[in-house]
């Protein structure tokens, strides 16, 4: 009934029993087929009232709002035609049969879950473009040889939970740990119908999927300076994550002489200037932030005995990781020794740099390329559920720009344009793996 | 009935019909009549009870601590003899009639309130002594020529507001700020049995007292570090408050290229290391503190869009302060330049630096040289309810040792014996300025 070619175009002759919405009959070969991006825009403004405050997007995980969130996202499961079930860690899956029964799954996703004050972007532009391109190619009447799943992950932003959890990664999870809504993973979980009992039955082994394929926003601003359109992801970098505890005296802020303090505020400054400069002092993509920062007891006139500070830190090369890591506890010795402080690092989950698939990048390049849209190799500065998804198969990631490459905050936009180019190069990617 | 020397030594030959507790008759002069110290460090036990928590004491300003503490504290001055009553402010009065009717009161006293995460001497230290030297006048049936007033002023710890009322300041506090127990001062000032009606009729005039001696421990270590005993205070530095705002911009901590930020928590750090080289690079008692950093969205993963601060800058010379005021907005503006943030000050509540009574200095130092205590003339760093009172009559200020100069915090300590020096330097004092 259908004659495809190695860009998944459709020349579909007859009506095809599956899928919902009209269907397009064409008579012969034809541009590549496009999904609906219009769509897409007009559900990412009706999500964006969901969870927006004042502050901006706050659809942390678990939270009422990522409850709401879900319920809408169902609701285009089903208008897909996706009959939507949630595995044991809370992820949505929605699945399509493939013609050929001996070939695993090709895999599309991401996340709607948002940080505290985010954007509408970051997440559900994956997960609308993929639920998107499954309805195209049901609409469209073309049947992929491999079963197509689409997923959203539960919990991206609090640390790729669903995913690792997907995956079999739980000795990286503490389901006891308090997510951003304050409720434990263990309760979110059961809250968005997962089931941990169940974790380990549902477990994805590798080589359980033929490949992964996500479409996210792109986070650094890369590709808008660059003036281009698309970004083909190269890998995504790994990351290090500590809680500094800096300890000092607290005391009177009027009647201490200045060299009689020991000021965990100024120590935890020195600090923060220090481990820019040291980041910086290298050429490279690493990036350090200092994002958190909690005196004790923060009053105007005590000087803080006690500062709890949080180091991000992240890079492509792991054992540039590694040295980075020593020398800014290196940092907090030495301040810690000039100002009569101590510093103590207690290091959380870090995740290993994880790269994209060969294959995958030059579907998502080859994609872009018939679509007419610029594009370039790149690395992924933010974590993605696809580095969970690479310890299982083959992965790749398309990017396309937020402006100003703004993401974590109210600003975060991406121009309805590149929305629609993200999605068509998806699908066009996804018909590409699927002739692999 | 009694004679006196300008020691205010008691040689008591009757009964004198005052007071409560047993009556001391001494045939003949004496060495100075001491108070009981043992009862005022009992007091301090009995109170470190109130208000103590994990963190700390904390008996913040309008808090159940603080009525608790109050309660406590009326107790006190019923026992000592004195009818409590409570001002239009809230602060708590008790007097005691002298033998000239014609004479303006000696008022004693401190205050009871903490900061967070306190100590349990910084106030109650003062205001039991001064309860304690007008119990023992009482005991000891000494009379003096002017009426002693015992004042515990009320919400010292949120910016002297009780006392600042009671001299008639009310442009300098704002009825509806929010003191740290959450509730307004207007509410606060309610709760505590005062009336914010009556503020008007119950202002202190100037001229409307003989003078002001206020009993504290000593918040800067100077004293220990130099092994003396007793501080003679010079003066209440004067005080500069600044809210900073650092807005920069948003974004993800992982995909944002170093070059590409507007990093708000760096830029506060680079200000707070800078304002700390200022201070210290010139000679000087003044002192600087950021004591308070508010960071947003203060996460982990994201780039802070905004930080808010504090800057708390004190001197004894008010043309040195503004110029270390106009130096620290100079350098907010350089590293916002610098870093494409920008730096927007307010400026709070400020006071201007108190000088102490020439007199009331000398009464405090030969109070003490008559207990055989070693002394040091020094400027009081921090700010205290006597700098309002200097405002309408003399001001004079004794200072115990805080062992190493910690204050604000839990580890705050006086020595039982130094309690018992400050009170009975006190007591003395009050004895040579009824004299004057």
């Amino acid at each position: 009934m259908q004659r495809r070619d190695f860009l998944g175009q459709v020349a579909a002759t007859a009506a095809v029993p599956l899928g919902v919405g009209p269907l397009i009959r064409l008579a012969g070969p034809v541009a590549p087929a496009v999904a609906d991006g219009a769509r897409v825009n007009g559900w990412l403004a009706q999500f964006d009232r969901i969870g927006r405050t004042p502050g901006g997007i706050n659809r942390v995980a678990y939270s009422e709002a990522d409850l709401a969130g879900r319920v809408f996202t169902l609701d285009l499961f089903r208008q897909a035609g996706l009959t939507p079930r949630i595995d044991a860690a809370g992820n949505i899956i929605g699945r399509i049969e493939g013609t050929d029964r001996a070939l695993k799954p090709i895999v599309i996703g991401s996340h709607i879950d948002s940080v505290t004050d985010g954007g509408n972007f970051d997440g559900p532009l994956g997960s609308f473009g993929a639920i998107e391109v499954a309805r195209t190619l049901r609409e469209q009447g073309t049947r992929l040889r491999h079963p197509l799943e689409v997923v959203v992950w539960s919990n991206e932003e609090g640390g790729v939970i669903g995913s690792k959890l997907a995956v079999g990664d739980f000795k990286s999870v503490d389901l006891d740990g308090v997510a951003r809504s304050g409720k434990t993973i263990r309760e979110g979980i059961g809250l968005v119908g997962g089931n941990v009992a169940a974790l380990e039955r549902d477990v994805r082994a590798p080589g359980s999927a033929a490949c992964y394929l996500e479409l996210h926003i792109e986070q650094g601003g890369l590709l808008e300076r660059a003036g281009l359109r698309v970004g083909v992801v190269q890998g995504i970098v790994g990351l290090r994550f500590f809680e500094v505890t800096v300890e000092g005296v607290a005391n009177h802020a009027g009647a201490t002489p200045m060299d009689q303090r020991h000021d965990a505020v100024l120590a935890a400054a020195r600090f923060t200037v220090a481990i820019n400069e040291a980041i910086l002092s290298e050429p490279g993509r690493q990036v350090a932030t200092v994002g958190r920062v909690v005196p004790t007891p923060n009053t105007r006139n005590v000087i803080a005995g006690r500062v709890e500070l949080t180091v991000d830190l992240r890079d492509l090369d792991a054992g540039r990781l590694e040295r980075f890591a020593e020398r800014f506890k290196r940092i907090g010795s030495e301040i810690g020794a000039a100002s009569g402080t101590t510093f103590a690092f207690r290091e959380f989950t870090s995740s290993a740099p994880a790269m994209a698939d060969a294959a995958m990048m030059q579907a998502v390049e080859s994609s872009a390329a018939t679509l007419g849209l610029s594009r370039q190799r790149m690395p992924s500065g933010a974590g993605h559920d696809a580095q969970e998804m690479a310890h299982i198969c083959p992965m790749g990631m398309i990017f396309v720009p937020s402006v100003r490459g703004v993401s974590h905050s109210p600003k975060e936009f991406t121009k309805p344009e590149d929305v629609v180019n993200g999605v068509n190069v998806l699908l066009g990617a996804v018909k590409q793996v699927d002739a692999l």
